[in-house]
């Protein structure tokens, strides 16, 4: 049951972009309404970056898309659910590569212009032939309005597709973003969420394009968590195809602010709709922590906080225990936090002030505000000027659910 | 439901130890044959050394109870359940010290050797009254057998009282060491476990008991997760009265090497019984990481594995899914880690080898060996001779029952 994520908007065309789904049947299991593969094409002259997961065990098609978006020239993306095509080592480059090529040679692109994305379980080897045997029906399909469906081919866990589509004006120019994402669990990216695509019309050189998709993965994907765990095939990729609007060049220059910005917004919007469709969620709670020294100080409260199983099941309960909140903060490895200034906000309620529950505060206060389906946890420091914002769930009886009964 | 807890043994009395407890009915729901309070009182002479809590919210009681054991001359402990006294602030270091002079008073001890300790909800003030009511009755009630009911009236949350003791013969002497420990939630000690207190015999210069209870901490309280989350008011106690043995004057010395060993021994056990009645637990697993470069970063594969939410839910459901034990490893922040080199084994079932599933392994021995109450996780990462075994539970609906009704 997602918190608050809208039904799917009607999603704008991106110029250059034409998206086809297919049924590959990766996993013995998927529905028989589902789709389980995606292929993206880009007109010759597109820009591409991408942030990948950190994770040491870092998915085959993340080694190989992270090489190619180096290498330049991308020309499609290939992405298939339901196996993630991680864990698999030399094989599992092997099966990468091999769909690609036959992506390359279907859709008469360049050799090494195609990208590979995986999502699913981990440790098993791809059903290679199947994902080839689909290809020409993505193909086929592929169009301008293929943005939704892709939202829903790549789904695993996710129990609503995730997009949204924004228009900026650059320089008097109309420039399209849309974008799609998936993730429910695993999710605490340490570069971006499981998946996700925003596509644009913007003209942007590669080097203003690399900077600014870390610019938004630090404003958006790198925000959230839902269990801290961090998955093998995290990545989010943006593309630019140069339909419309300017040239950009310059990192600081007011028409890469206004593209970024708008990136962002979406970016946000859609690692949001991650967190609201978290595995069992059942609350959206955002997390700002004001008044830090630094801004990775403010980070480590905020995700301390955002990722105590104790303060997560409080949360599920609606429960104002502050008694969790504090040990969340102490436990958070501060140096020398002077505990008597900190002060701790539900909303606009004061909870604690200087350390200690405040005089004036009633529980019911608390247990109002913890009772909504979003709200706003804030911690002030009083240490300095930094402050950061993440985005988290609770911990529900469904998350175990979920997540015992995977593979059955 | 305790994961293979044994029932309480017959406890030794340790000759400079007596024990009083009683009911001052701190929380209004305790169960009508439960008693809160315990009164430790020691003999003139005694060593007291101790471990606390890191977390920046330590409790009022934690304070206190460290500068008393830095002071010396301690004479007595006082503890209640059903409330922690942390986040309190100043009001809560009052109503330490009340207790702590209201038991020097009754107990006719020097002003300053008595040591508070407190666990439970936290953040609310200590129903103090009480408490100093029920001193007499537990003061009267001290005696040389009263191990086994302080090991109750300490349980908040726990299922079962935790207790043993052991003998070892030093020098041609033969020390007795028992032990008590509470805590089932809240558990990452970053000193010790929330509360456990060790009483023996033998005399040892206070330099080297501080010197062993950081050693055997180090060994046991500081080995144990459940949720990862650490309480604001662990203390681990270590008491020596001196009644028995050598005076063991030097930490090289074999006499201190016997003590510890023994003491280790009893502290461990009282370690893993915490885990093993860890909140929801259905699960008891030894997370042992070999290979490493230093121990540091063994223990950091080892708590990242312990603690990750997907893979204590799939513990729970005994799926022996190796692609979340390569998540978790993969995430754990190791520089430069080589997942070509990095093996999994479950008990004796080899897993995963060089960073891929292996060829002889059979989902059906890994799920057989997860389907035991209790198993090893054994990860070599190839890098080093260092090693570091930790303990933990699963991740049960339970958890989630016990902890969102922990206050209803």
């Amino acid at each position: 049951m997602a918190v608050n994520v809208p039904p799917l908007p009607d999603l704008l065309p991106v110029a250059g972009v034409a998206i086809g789904t297919a049924r590959a049947g990766v996993k013995a299991s998927l529905p028989a309404d589902r789709q389980d593969l995606v292929v993206m094409l880009l007109d010759e002259g597109a820009s591409v970056a991408g942030v990948f997961t950190r994770n040491a065990f870092r998915a085959a098609p993340v080694q190989l898309a992270e090489a190619g978006i180096a290498r330049g020239g991308v020309r499609a993306l290939v992405t298939n659910s339901g196996n993630a095509n991680a864990a698999t080592a030399e094989p599992g480059l092997e099966d990468a590569r091999r769909i690609c090529a036959a992506v390359a040679d279907k859709a008469s692109l360049p050799a090494g212009s195609v990208l590979p994305f995986s999502t699913g379980v981990i440790g098993q080897r791809l059903p290679v032939d199947r994902i080839v045997g689909a290809l020409d029906a993505a193909i086929a399909d592929a169009a301008a309005d293929g943005w939704a469906r892709a939202a829903r081919a790549i789904m695993t866990t996710d129990t609503v597709p995730k997009a949204l589509s924004r228009q900026v004006s650059i320089d008097g120019a109309t420039v399209t973003i849309t974008g799609i994402a998936k993730g429910a669990g695993m999710i605490r990216p340490d570069m971006a969420t499981m998946l996700a695509y925003i596509g644009c019309d913007a003209a942007v050189e590669p080097d203003c394009l690399h900077a600014m998709v870390r610019e938004v993965a630090d404003r958006s994907f790198n925000r959230i968590t839902i269990d801290g765990d961090t998955s093998t095939n995290d990545s989010f990729v943006l593309c630019a195809t140069g339909h419309s609007g300017p040239r950009i060049e310059d990192t600081a220059s007011s028409a890469y602010a206004a593209l970024r910005d708008g990136v962002a917004d979406v970016a946000t919007t859609l690692a949001q709709y991650v967190v609201r469709d978290g595995e069992g969620a059942t609350r959206f709670v955002t997390v700002r922590v004001e008044g830090g020294a630094d801004s990775a100080e403010c980070l480590r409260v905020a995700y301390t906080v955002a990722e105590s199983p104790l303060l997560k099941t409080a949360i599920f309960a609606g429960d104002p225990n502050w008694g969790r909140f504090c040990m969340a903060i102490g436990r958070s490895g501060l140096a020398s936090l002077d505990t008597g200034r900190v002060n701790l906000f539900l909303d606009d309620v004061c909870v604690a002030r200087g350390g200690l529950m405040a005089d004036d505060y009633r529980e019911a206060d608390g247990a109002r505000v913890m009772a909504q389906a979003e709200f706003v946890v804030r911690i002030e420091l009083g240490r300095g000027d930094a402050a950061e914002t993440v985005w988290t769930t609770d911990l529900s009886y469904d998350y175990v659910k979920i997540n015992a009964e995977y593979r059955t």
